[in-house]
């Protein structure tokens, strides 16, 4: 499994992604699931991958020959005018990579070779834009109401982000928010571990504003998994008291 | 979907579930999904239910049935000598449901008319116990390390469960807990709502000691929902910072 989140802010775009991979709860290693591009002052595009490795290592790795060969005629996200064909661009060559497999003689294995992923970015006088591409080669993006995307295990560290998000606030305490629902989600879900991968790109800066590896030694990812549990326990005490005298019935 | 928990504390046992069933999500229904029967001072059992409706209510008519015709020679529920003899009881009966329709020609179609239960409950100078039965009939007893037991759709309400749970809390406080878990369930899975079941064992006394419905208006649920929103973001604020300049790398 997998747990990515991508935000949309005011200020800009956070990512941040796990890195455990599994083949069964005995065999477990460690890949970077989160991919950056950047041209210095004219775009970013940051990729998180759940799914198949294998799929979306070939997805990630096709993406990279056509960025190092701009004569070929294939198109490269580093060269699309908009995010949406960068979006589309990606969403393309995710269908051919999974359709490619299954006509393969695989295709009563079933989906197997399934992945989705998260796009976002910004390219200079646009607007910052995030995008979920599903396994199809179709994909939505994030708007006022749906600000944000999970893929892979998404269930345990959804309640927080919903509670959580604003649109309005700052990088630092979006990074905490996400530092929260993957200690949610790794509490929960073996298949979810660190370390995990976070970047913050800013909005008209057109390179990662921050950008670092949590390993599990991290003293602050630390210091929010025992503080939160205590944070939530105060929460609950502070709530109203149910009384069974007013329960009758 | 479905949502029910079953907990057992020091004092005695706690079950809430909620009543929601659909065929899609334009076809929803309330039923009750929490059954009880007591013989006062003797015993009482509750049973929970999660799955195909159509299994599930036959497995608790059956069980009524055999209540009401204790000269019949199949076993009754309220005759069972122990709490480990009711589970072999419901998950012999459940697997025979199941595999019932299966075999009626439409094995084909997969795991349809699956089901899970939850089964509570004491017999006189037994402890109080707790079971979760799968649709193969086969079932674990909650222990020290597992003390709760989750159904249907058990992630988003997983996190604050694993956090607040304490053994030796009161009924009061289990009942708060269980409100927070649900209200989390209900925000993020539509096929989850209200109005909730719920009922208190209390160690032996032989008949329930609360038992209602809670209703979308009631106010307690109500307020639990709204303040716990505040409370998290109170929470949230009170971890510790990020900072980016000890980032670097």
């Amino acid at each position: 499994m997998t747990y990515c989140v991508g935000m949309i802010l005011d200020k800009g775009l956070v990512m941040m992604s796990d890195t455990r991979t599994n083949s069964g709860v005995d065999n477990i290693s460690v890949f970077r699931k989160m991919h950056h591009w950047s041209v210095p002052g004219e775009r970013q595009i940051t990729i998180m991958t759940a799914g198949n490795l294998a799929t979306t290592q070939a997805v990630i790795s096709q993406l990279e020959e056509r960025n190092k060969a701009p004569s070929d005629r294939r198109p490269s996200i580093l060269e699309a005018p908009t995010m949406f064909q960068v979006a589309t661009l990606v969403g393309n060559l995710l269908r051919n990579v999974i359709e490619g497999r299954q006509d393969n003689g695989m295709r009563s294995e079933g989906p197997r070779f399934t992945a989705s992923m998260i796009v976002a970015g910004q390219i200079q006088d646009m607007e910052p834009r995030l995008f979920m591409i599903y396994p199809e080669g179709n994909f939505i993006e994030a708007s006022f109401d749906t600000p944000f995307f999970q893929i892979g295990e998404t269930k345990y560290g959804r309640p927080i982000l919903l509670r959580g998000y604003d649109r309005s606030m700052s990088f630092e305490d979006a990074v905490k928010l996400l530092m929260v629902s993957f200690d949610s989600t790794v509490a929960a879900n073996l298949s979810v571990g660190l370390p995990f991968d976070l970047l913050v790109m800013e909005r008209d800066r057109f390179e990662p504003l921050h950008q670092r590896r949590i390993l599990a030694s991290d003293p602050y990812f630390k210091s929010i998994s025992s503080s939160w549990s205590e944070a939530l326990r105060q929460a609950f005490h502070s709530l109203p008291d149910y009384k069974f005298d007013i329960g009758v019935g």
